[in-house]
Formats: structure tokens, C-alpha cells, sequence
């Protein structure tokens, strides 16, 4: 992709996701919509269709030779991601969403013949925006992001997990995911896998993982996290399929062997 | 206490910790501290003892009848609550601090005669400082919270809980409590016992459980947390003792007694 064709876009893109940031902003203060538990429900179903509409439109609109991956039906049916594609989740972590009116994101990452250009993830309610292009590093609302730290043994090392790798589940052995658990220094969940790519970026993990996430889940995480150096695969090391679900580790890049050789000894 | 004594103490601490929290905010920009993993280890520690040290020497100067409870060493040996004691913890979250840079607070609670008077949790990095007087209500930066919300299914509870009780533990059996991570709606890790009780005053977590508490990560957390109509006690639903460590649940009213049924059923 040309640099000038990619800045323009990286700006164009950047400015419809605070313009849709300060929209999702707004409908969160309209008392009304938030008045029950159900109707936070609704809220949800509404703003999260409503924001990737916002984009199919402006997409259309302006780049109408660009593709399009959404979760909520505003996207095309793709089957490969040949030319310019964008790859939105408009509200990941929609948990947090409805219970904490905080702590969820906007993803975008924009590829071009399947090669990530340029990623953003925004942090909707604090006004972060972390950002990326390809070959140019990661951004956290314009200042660089350092590149992460070479060295990080296991012992010492703070992951990102849910809880349900420690149960039985169909991915991997929950006993050994425990001792993983207990090997570490510390394990975080925080419920925005966007914003969760985007900590690993920053090191503030020092590595994600988790059990089936979905092309707009990560698509513009991978981007940011390659930008500081980290690694991003599916749980076997295998590269990631952008056209369907996967599951995932992202992670310092000192950090990979071992988080892999741990995940191919929990497999059953 | 006395009221127009209590705003005193009310306003007065609060004026030290947002003193305390500057102190902190500058030693993390001195970039000699901060520039290997040991030297970020030897930092947690100067400013933890630091930070003690500050309130301690503001109390007895200010307070010489008070007592002090705290983790790093200045405080007294008390082997009762009589009179007015401060119980701080300068930093809850020491792992977040030396990893994350940030998700640290300081918590500060004033008990007279065992009575909770005043509670403080302040995010250092955030500047956020949750704040209570008995009775009072509980407040955010200043702006009054909510009460909690009456009625929280199970089902729909978001609990903030750290990996290790779906790990072979000491306190409860994990079978249990990995069916009690399935039962929810959602878990969260944050990694600041304080920070998470003043989540669970703000409603973003429904519940909150620990393995093992000092006096100093709970003090201010129990009276924020009564502040908004939760409710803490010991995982067997006893008062706690603020002389010793203890395994504690705080949670939005309505689920306490469900959660404490599942914890009852942990037993081994």
C-alpha cells in the first residue's frame, strides 16, 4: 500500500472512530436507554449496531472498493481478503459495556491483500487511542510506545487469561493451565480482548491469551502488538486465519517458545 | 467521633494523600529507579516505606494520640482498635505498580474505637479518589455514588476473583469454585484488593472475594463499600477482625448470601 494513500486513510479512520466514540459516549448518558438491566441489553444491541452501520456507510461512501468484516451484519461476506479490507469490531468487550459503562473499545484494523496496514484500538470512555502502521510502531494517543523489553522470564511475567482456562474446558488441560497459572507472577482479566492486545503492546501484560476470538477481536491488536515487537499466533503457533475464529497468544516475543511449549502440553 | 472533628480529619487526610500520591507520581518519572526489573523492585519497596513514613510522621505530629496500622513498619504494635487509628496501606497493588506502572492505589481508613469513620482509595495514576464518611454516603472525584442496584441474579454478576481458587488451594476446594466462575456472568482480575472493593462500591463488580487480606488492603474498602449499601464480611460471613488477616467477600447486598452458600459448599 502507498504511503500517502495509507496516511490518508489512517486519518480518515482515526477521525471516524472519535466521532463514533463520542457518539457511543453521548447514548451512554441518555438516562433512559439505561434504566434496566434489560434495556442495557438493548443499549448494547443498539449501539454496537449502530457504530459498525456508521462505518459501513462511511466506508461505502468513501472507499467503495474497500471490504468489510463486522460482527453485527453491516460487513460483507468475505472469503478472502484480497484488496483493502477493514476489520471492525465496534464494542469489544460488551460485558463491560452494559455492566461497568467502562473498560470496552473500538477495534479497526484496515489489511490490504491480507497484510495488516494500520491498526487502531480506542479505549471508548478514558479517550485512549492506541494506533499503528505497519513498519512505522505503536502509538498510545500520539506518544511512541517503547519497544517491549527483551527479556521477560516466565516467573516474572503477568498474563492475561480468563478464568476458564483453570476449568475443564475444550480447549486445554485445565491442570495444566493451573500450574501455568501458579508458575507466573500474576494473571489479569480485564474483559476487552482489543484492549488486552493493546496492554500486552504496552507491556503492561506480558502476554494474552485466549480460547476462540474472532477476526475483529484481533485484527487491529496483531498490528499494534507486532509494532513494539510482540508475536501473535494461535494457541499452536500456526499463523493466524483472519477469516474465522481462532484460538490465540499474543506476547512478548521472549515469551512465546515458552507460553507455546506450556499450550502444547495442555492439549489432551 | 464528633462531626465538625471528623470533616476535620475527613479534609486533613485528604489533603496528605493527594500529597502522597504527587510524591509517588514524580519518584515514578525518575527514570535512574525505573531502569532494570531489580531496580523496579527496590523502587516498589523506597516508596512504600517512603509514602508509610510521610503519613506516619503527619499523624504523630498531628495526632499524637492517634494509632497507626500499616504494612511497611511505621506504624504501632496495637493489639486493639481503641481510641482512633489510621489503617494505611501506601501501596495496594505492588505488583501493578512495579509491572503496569499504574492500577496501584492508596488506601487509607480511620476507625475510632472499631467503628469505620472515614475511608480513602485513591488511584494514584488515574488521580480517582473514592472517598467515605459513615453515614455519609460514598463518593467518586467529589460526585456522589449510587446506591447499589437491588436485585443482581447470579447469572449476571460480574465477581472480581484472582485465578488461584480454581487452583488446588488451602481455603476452599476449586471444583466448587470453578463451578461458581461458570455460574457467573463474568469474572474480573485487577490485581488492587482496594481498588476492587471501590469497584464493587461503584457497582462495575458485583462481588468481591480474596483468599487472604491484611487490615491495610480492606480498612477504607469495607467503609466505601457500606457506603453504597454492599456488604463485607469474612468468606464465612463472620465480622472480620481488623487485627488480623482474614479471607473476605464484599459484595452488592442482594448476592451475599448466595455467594456465601457457594463458599459454604467449598469447604472441604
Amino acid at each position: 500500500m502507498d504511503s500517502d494513500y495509507r496516511n490518508q486513510l489512517f486519518e480518515q479512520a482515526k477521525e471516524w472512530i472519535f466521532s463514533a466514540g463520542k457518539r457511543i459516549r453521548e447514548s451512554m448518558q441518555e438516562p433512559l436507554q439505561i434504566e434496566t438491566k434489560s434495556d442495557e441489553n438493548d443499549l448494547v444491541t443498539i449501539v454496537d449496531k449502530q457504530t459498525e452501520n456508521f462505518f459501513a456507510s462511511a466506508i461505502r461512501s468513501q472507499y467503495p472498493d474497500h471490504g468489510l468484516l463486522g460482527e453485527e451484519g453491516y460487513g460483507d461476506a468475505l472469503d478472502n481478503l484480497d484488496g483493502t479490507v477493514w476489520i471492525i469490531d465496534p464494542i469489544d468487550g460488551t460485558m463491560n459495556f452494559v455492566h461497568q459503562k467502562r473498560n470496552f473499545s473500538i477495534s479497526v484494523g484496515i489489511y490490504h491483500d491480507g497484510v495488516g496496514e494500520i491498526g487502531f484500538i480506542y479505549d471508548v470512555m478514558e479517550e485512549v487511542l492506541y494506533s499503528a502502521k505497519r513498519g512505522e510502531g505503536a502509538y498510545k494517543n500520539g506518544e511512541r510506545l517503547p519497544k517491549l523489553q527483551e527479556e521477560v522470564p516466565l516467573k516474572r511475567a503477568i498474563l492475561g487469561m480468563n478464568h476458564y482456562w483453570l476449568c475443564k474446558n475444550r480447549v486445554r488441560n485445565e491442570h495444566v493451565m493451573q500450574d501455568l497459572a501458579k508458575t507466573v507472577r500474576g494473571l489479569r482479566t480485564y474483559g476487552s480482548a482489543a484492549l488486552e492486545f493493546a496492554y500486552v503492546a504496552e507491556g503492561l501484560l506480558d502476554g494474552y491469551m485466549a480460547m476462540s476470538l474472532a477476526p475483529w477481536d484481533i485484527a487491529a491488536g496483531i498490528i499494534i502488538v507486532h509494532e513494539t515487537g510482540g508475536k501473535t499466533t494461535d494457541i499452536n503457533g500456526r499463523k493466524l486465519d483472519l477469516l474465522q475464529k481462532s484460538p490465540i497468544l499474543t506476547c512478548n516475543p521472549s515469551l512465546q517458545k515458552n507460553l507455546l511449549s506450556w499450550l502444547d502440553k495442555g492439549r489432551e
